[in-house]
């Protein structure tokens, strides 16, 4: 397994191995790597030929009262895991390589970015969509995964890639779970044992606002205030928003014709945790 | 030579030929090609193995009160003169293939973006960032050409391509002029005979800014002052501005020490006409 340190190694091992005829698969992370990233990384492993993940944190997406200083680092526990997925390459570059002096340039989807995680992180975006068209002009990938747990950045970067015509296709995986219904997010380490109790009722909201579309509920309000419902009997947590949303432009829903998408955001002390859940109606016969 | 109209097509294009081992060569502009495109695209016939012509009227580049609708547009003479220099395909979408409905996604290179050019067409260099990234991405090429008149322009591309790793090396290919100095530019054919008679001035005022130089001038005012001068005298013309810069950072130099670049933009009528002249000290041995 490579160890890519720096730019120009990065885009010599892409064209070096497109070339060649061979396939790569591009999973984008910021490290601390979990089961949910292990189930992007076999997604791309069984799709190409060669798959390269990155590991940076990247520090335009935080704002400064953030969590970029202790944001989890262990690049030792994730090259073992991307060693055991037959990762070929991990791309970790310095923020001094992705950064250098004089840089300047900005990248941004201002109508997607302004809703839900943005409202709460005003330049969180910008970071992400800097960030992400650099990586996939890097790493020129055939797909690239991202996870769906942050469906808002998902929904942001396939906008993105699609304006720009950046390279590859893009893919969304499903959330990974804990048994109790608790999305694997890298910040879950944050937790306190009572707080990781309390979380789920996240993943709850989101199951009871389904359960209300199912039964025939089609009115946004009303399927938010439920989940608003569930969230508030747990005392220890604060929702920061519980929306019905159409699934591509992230606008509200006032009724539901066919697709949705629940989105939710709850603050668990001072760690916030995020969740979402497709809903798909179905005509009756 | 192939007219390429879709975003697809180019990607199948240039995919195909990369697949096999062929370099290609990129002349971006917005049609109306002259003479100076013209040492462009023999540059990359040169240098790569096909060449490929992108020609679009970006619309994101145009104010509301700028000439996009009376921009010069010449198709059949643009492909004619692309025949004749042996380029193999042009790529000329039109405006809803690179803005579909939907698109939002902004790219900025704020601090160059801000002077000269900037000053006076606030949202001038945000299109043309987005347009450019756009293009390479697309296109994909080996090399890029732009034109040395529009040196800000060129300053701005190059420094967003390093910061975003677009692909492709990028080339500034030296003005090319009329007898009388006037540097080559679509919108020369916006100019009356007197008109056209008066805007040599602005080459003249970079001249005299050069020659203050070699004369032993270091002092960015003064050279100023003497290229106002020069332009001054022309009644009919009236001066943006005249600066002495730093070829990178395009900010004033109040000194100069090795390297200058002469910046000036002069207005004849509503024509607003550009020049640019480098400048090297050579030390005293």
């Amino acid at each position: 397994m490579n160890i890519i340190r720096t730019t120009s190694a990065m885009t010599d091992w892409s064209r070096r191995l497109h070339r060649e005829g061979v396939t790569i698969g591009f999973v984008p992370t910021m490290g601390a790597l979990h089961e949910g990233h292990r189930a992007l990384i076999r997604a791309a492993r069984l799709a190409c030929d060669a798959v390269v993940v990155s590991i940076f944190v990247n520090p335009t997406q935080f704002g400064p009262a953030e969590d970029l200083a202790k944001y989890p680092r262990q690049l030792r526990l994730d090259r073992a895991l991307c060693a055991k997925e037959g990762v070929d390459a991990i791309f970790a570059p310095p923020a001094e390589a992705m950064y250098p002096a004089g840089f300047q340039t900005i990248v941004a989807v201002p109508t997607l970015a302004r809703l839900w995680e943005g409202a709460a992180r005003p330049h969180h975006f910008q970071g992400v969509a800097t960030v992400v068209t650099k990586l996939l002009s890097l790493v020129q990938p055939d797909i690239s995964w991202f996870g769906q747990k942050d469906f808002q950045q998902a929904a942001l970067v396939r906008r993105l890639a699609k304006d720009l015509h950046l390279p590859g296709m893009l893919r969304v995986h499903p959330t990974v779970r804990e048994r109790d219904g608790l999305a694997l997010s890298s910040r879950n380490v944050y937790l306190s044992a009572q707080q990781r109790e309390a979380a789920p009722v996240l993943y709850r909201a989101l199951q009871a606002g389904a359960a209300a579309i199912r039964g025939g509920e089609r009115r946004g309000e009303r399927i938010q205030r439920l989940m608003a419902q569930t969230v508030k009997a747990q005392r220890s947590v604060t929702a920061e928003y519980l929306a019905v949303c159409d699934p591509s432009t992230l606008e509200l829903l006032p009724i539901l014709q066919r697709h949705a998408i629940l989105l939710g955001a709850i603050r668990v002390g001072s760690v916030r945790l995020l969740d979402n859940m497709p809903v798909a109606i179905r005509r009756k016969p």
